[in-house]
């Protein structure tokens, strides 16, 4: 099996696993209870919270745990406008948002939000100038700006953002999304000046059903799940220790080896990138070239049918998708491909996502199974 | 190592762990995905589904998974609030609720909602006749009865209750909280009326991080978890397919032995209820004496120190909890103990919560213990 489909979730790590094991069996005490066993879980919640503070040069306390990335993207977006004064109702949600922060669109509208998009350009990078006219100084409550796009990739310009803000707007809270980009670019919130920013385990080589939600200190937030102490009040319910023990050791294997891991996969980017621009006719890069995660390919195939090409590739042994594993099911191009100008007709849009496992045999097996293909699909 | 704590949280069932593991490692696709790996995710899921399905004598569509048992009961009462026709502002929520529920108060009341209590007799059990008193045909949208007390145990007559607000307030959105009487009892939400009806995994040897949330087909909720099509549209994110796997096998092994296991908790139970009056002075059960869960004895040891004692017994390998692990660290009685007419100088109730894996040898241990510590905390 040739897995290149990682932007839609990874394989664990065998030592996360391992890290898991004991939290699954006899370490199985609630984090609360007052008992050694308890104590044993709450040592285990600690230590992975050092770890992603350390990851992000953040403080232990910044840091939350919760039941997978969308929650912690539902909690920076939603949680704030719930906690923003009642003067300020605008939000701004950039054009290429994950679902899970573009659909609190519905969520702000029915607590009186306006909401706008910001747009991006043709390579998918955000529009500042643009957001500096949208900005209301006065009302804007929330600005969400994702790290890195899902499906294309591109790395937006966070830190020109958070400037903006603090000029401009500085009581307005940034939630940024970096789901994608954790463990493949160093993530600072500080840098970005982000009051909120996400991550989710099952992306790095950890396990599905654990995020983390970075709440930089005094940022106003509402919990979505309440009752409870747990997390400072900030998140409620039993925590899932043996998942967080396990994302947090996937987490530190991947940010001690990320610059080699990221040079190599940027490396093995650029030569599948290359040579399906040698070996295809009428193909198109989508997402900026250079500004984009070392992991992520993402062509638009004229002519072709997607669904097809992933299917030969899948009999071939390869794993690739359409879009993202979000959109599946979903016909036509996704809002990502039609904001930066693709459409309907552009239904050949595959997502070739690499992982620090992923090899050179296995890029090499996909440049060589894509030319066999798409003539199948066109 | 004698675990007297289950109602803070359980072992895994080893079987459970093991149907966990290919999906941490081989089976690791996103459910979503289109390609076989997702496929083989999405099978995982199917059938989990279908034995919640079984287990509550419901349709596999009514299974909603979630992060958690908190999850699950605040999307129950939140959700539905959320929902709940503007003409409906009153909510009664039942005295000895889980903070999870007690909790939703605050926000309720944001909401513009009016959120009565309804009160319990002094062994804990709901008082049905002011129930009937407190609604409001024209105005309640939300009413939460729990099915047993995870403090004290007191299961409350839910199917006399259900039937109450079929005849009243059909409108009233009913949630019940199961968390601690699943697999206990014969938990049967159509029974019941309950439009919405929560479980977690790991009160019952299953793992952290996972529960359920029965949806009643018809029954109006937003989702807390916005911005994804997974679960019907109401709960967001890549799914938690190997903790849900290890949740439903859990269950399965349980419901089909409930009746043996209750059947011999409830012996252990009685055996350990009686022990302590006829060993230890100045000593009553808190809660009622047979509409109790199988696996719970909480007694009020006068003039003890409930912490003195745990960390005594703790010293003698036996595990149990004073209050539940939702209020460690606080002070004083619980409000569950305060509702039943403990007060401030009421520092000695002990938990102490059995499991389908007690054993007589632990129970025994358990009785000739208790005399001995008692001493050192009064």
């Amino acid at each position: 099996m040739i897995y290149l489909d990682n932007g839609a979730t990874t394989p664990m790590d065998a030592l996360a696993v391992e890290a898991m094991l004991p939290f699954l069996s006899q370490h199985f005490g609630n984090a609360s209870s007052l008992h050694a066993l308890g104590a044993k879980s709450a040592k285990g919640m600690r230590d992975a919270r050092q770890t992603f503070a350390d990851a992000l040069a953040v403080d232990p306390a910044e840091i939350v745990f919760t039941g997978g990335g969308t929650e912690a993207d539902n909690m920076g977006t939603r949680g704030a406008a719930m906690a923003a004064s009642p003067k300020r109702r605008h939000a701004l949600i950039f054009a290429l948002e994950h679902p899970a922060v573009r659909g609190q669109r519905q969520f702000l509208e029915g607590r009186g939000f306006t909401v706008e998009e910001i747009p991006c350009d043709s390579e998918g990078i955000c529009d500042v100038d643009a957001l500096e006219r949208l900005i209301r100084p006065d009302d804007t409550a929330l600005v969400a700006v994702m790290h890195a796009n899902n499906e294309i990739g591109t790395v937006q310009p966070l830190d020109e953002i958070g400037e903006l803000l603090e000029d401009l707007c500085p009581q307005a809270h940034l939630h940024v999304d970096a789901v994608q980009s954790f463990t493949k670019l160093p993530v600072r919130p500080r840098r970005m000046r982000a009051d909120t920013l996400a991550l989710a385990g099952h992306k790095i080589h950890g396990p599905k059903g654990v995020g983390v939600l970075y709440v930089r200190k005094g940022a106003k937030l509402r919990p979505l799940v309440a009752g409870g102490s747990q997390e400072g009040g900030r998140r409620a319910g039993t925590e899932n220790v043996a998942g967080i023990v396990g994302f947090a050791t996937a987490a530190a294997i991947a940010v001690e080896n990320m610059e080699a891991d990221a040079a190599r996969m940027t490396r093995l980017r650029d030569q599948l990138i290359e040579s399906i621009a040698q070996r295809i006719d009428n193909v198109a890069l989508n997402g900026h070239r250079h500004k984009r995660l070392c992991n992520n390919i993402n062509v638009n195939i004229r002519g072709a049918r997607a669904e097809i090409m992933l299917h030969a590739l899948e009999e071939r042994g390869i794993y690739v998708s359409s879009g993202s594993a979000c959109h599946a099911g979903q016909t036509g191009p996704s809002h990502v491909l039609k904001s930066i100008g693709l459409t309907e007709r552009d239904t050949g849009s595959l997502r070739i996502t690499l992982s620090r496992h992923s090899t050179e045999g296995d890029v090499q097996a996909c440049a060589e199974a894509l030319p066999e293909v798409v003539p199948l699909a066109r």
